[in-house]
């Protein structure tokens, strides 16, 4: 069974039934401790993070696809560290990432789909976006500024909006890093103890925190709704920060290893050019 | 002497003077043969990109500087390979690389500086110019396509909008890449020998190559004009891609120290708070 769909929704989504502290790699006959398994984990997602790179650079070369990842989960799941762990060792010049936060002004002058599209990839380039179009569907159906009409149009547009980039060339993978509520008040309670990490803090993240289950909820339908073959979604165990990582590396080079990329055709006319 | 000084233009500049092998590390007694003196440099460097990546987060959580590197280079002289070498390790949400290429047409219609101020950096963050708007004094003026007398005010407009960032909180360093016309066919000529690099390999390099001359002329007038105390010019020596990224890597954690970045305040409303 390759690796991605030990993390594919079932078709009745419970994400309280998944467990946030489910681990990728058990460990076999001998019983590591937590610092041994965190090593482990970290070498085996180095090891990866080489594939990923080694697959970008054949992405960047042949031109041919466009790799769009999103990350969502609750405030601390871990998307910036995500970013940094997975996607840390590949080349900056063919990869962006792009941290959605609320709208401008601007923005919200225009259609949410608006500034997501404006930072999709183009041709040969992996684009990682930090929270998505999917904050329209989330956030604010939770708070009601949305009612459910409006948000089941929205699921149909993004459904629309996702098949159009993946016709056009683009690979999809959206990750929702779950972590249970109890780990996400240690997070949060260790933001509070360092004082260098106050700046960090934003007391809107208490108060989004009071809204915990409803936003299990929110994302049981979301992911539900929006989930697809082209653009499909994987629920990761995101209690533990290396078994996260190594789960999301693991789905990324199993799917760039799909697309069978290859280095654009030799130019026979340099065969044997001599630079002098 | 701060390391950066070594680097540093002299008043009467003559880049082919300017030795691009020149080692930044020497030996000392010991002899190391090739593969361990590359070693030790990437070490070396590996310890200062942990400098760079732990200033890049009080530079982010400070919010008080905004960071802009300019590279500059002849083909091949290593701007990508520096991103990689000596950026590779620093969180991609608070660093951003942007590859100037030849002007679309809408950046045509707009005066040469406009997409570069478009691409700027932020409070907090780090942003590395691979070409930058001095390749509108330096392609622009080799090949005629301006003359002198305009050549010689693009140089008193980038004095002052650089000038201009820096009032405004961006700290701002410039490298030029300094590899010798010979290292540049070695590095050409591999592009040639691999299939597999063809796809980097483009004809219009063998084109400009046969400028060789005018450009080193041009980029000393260029450095001369453009070079100031609070956007200074670099002249690294490129030949070995190592020592290329030691020594830049060793300029900015200079620089990053000399700003005395610090975290914000702790808030005190913060001290007692226990999460629920």
């Amino acid at each position: 069974m390759p690796i991605s769909s030990l993390f594919r929704p079932g078709s009745k989504l419970k994400i309280k039934d998944a467990d946030a502290s489910q681990r990728l790699l058990d460990d076999g006959d001998k019983k590591l401790d937590k610092d041994e398994a965190k090593t482990r984990d970290k070498l085996a997602t180095m090891k990866l993070g080489e594939h990923i790179s080694a697959y970008q650079e054949l992405l960047y070369a042949q031109k041919k696809y466009k790799l769009l990842i999103v990350l969502q989960g609750m405030d601390t799941s871990g998307k910036d560290g995500t970013v940094r762990g997975v996607f840390g060792q590949i080349n900056p010049l063919g990869a962006r990432t792009v941290a959605f936060k609320a709208p401008s002004n601007e923005e919200k002058e225009h259609d949410y789909l608006w500034r997501v599209h404006k930072e999709v990839p183009t041709n040969g380039e992996i684009v990682i976006f930090n929270r998505s179009h999917y904050e329209d569907v989330l956030i604010t159906r939770v708070h009601d500024w949305i009612d459910d009409a409006e948000c089941t149009r929205r699921y149909a547009q993004i459904r629309d909006f996702e098949r159009m980039l993946t016709e056009t060339g683009t690979v999809i993978l959206k990750f929702f890093l779950h972590i249970s509520k109890q780990e996400q008040k240690q997070r949060l309670q260790e933001r509070i103890d360092d004082p260098h990490k106050h700046w960090k803090f934003d007391p809107q993240d208490l108060v989004e925190r009071k809204f915990w289950d409803a936003y299990q909820t929110q994302y049981e339908k979301v992911i539900a709704a929006t989930d697809a073959e082209h653009a499909p979604w994987h629920i990761i165990p995101a209690d533990s920060k290396t078994q996260r990582n190594l789960a999301i590396a693991s789905v990324v080079v199993e799917k760039l290893e799909s697309l069978e990329l290859e280095y654009p055709p030799a130019k026979p006319e340099l065969a044997k050019l001599k630079i002098s």
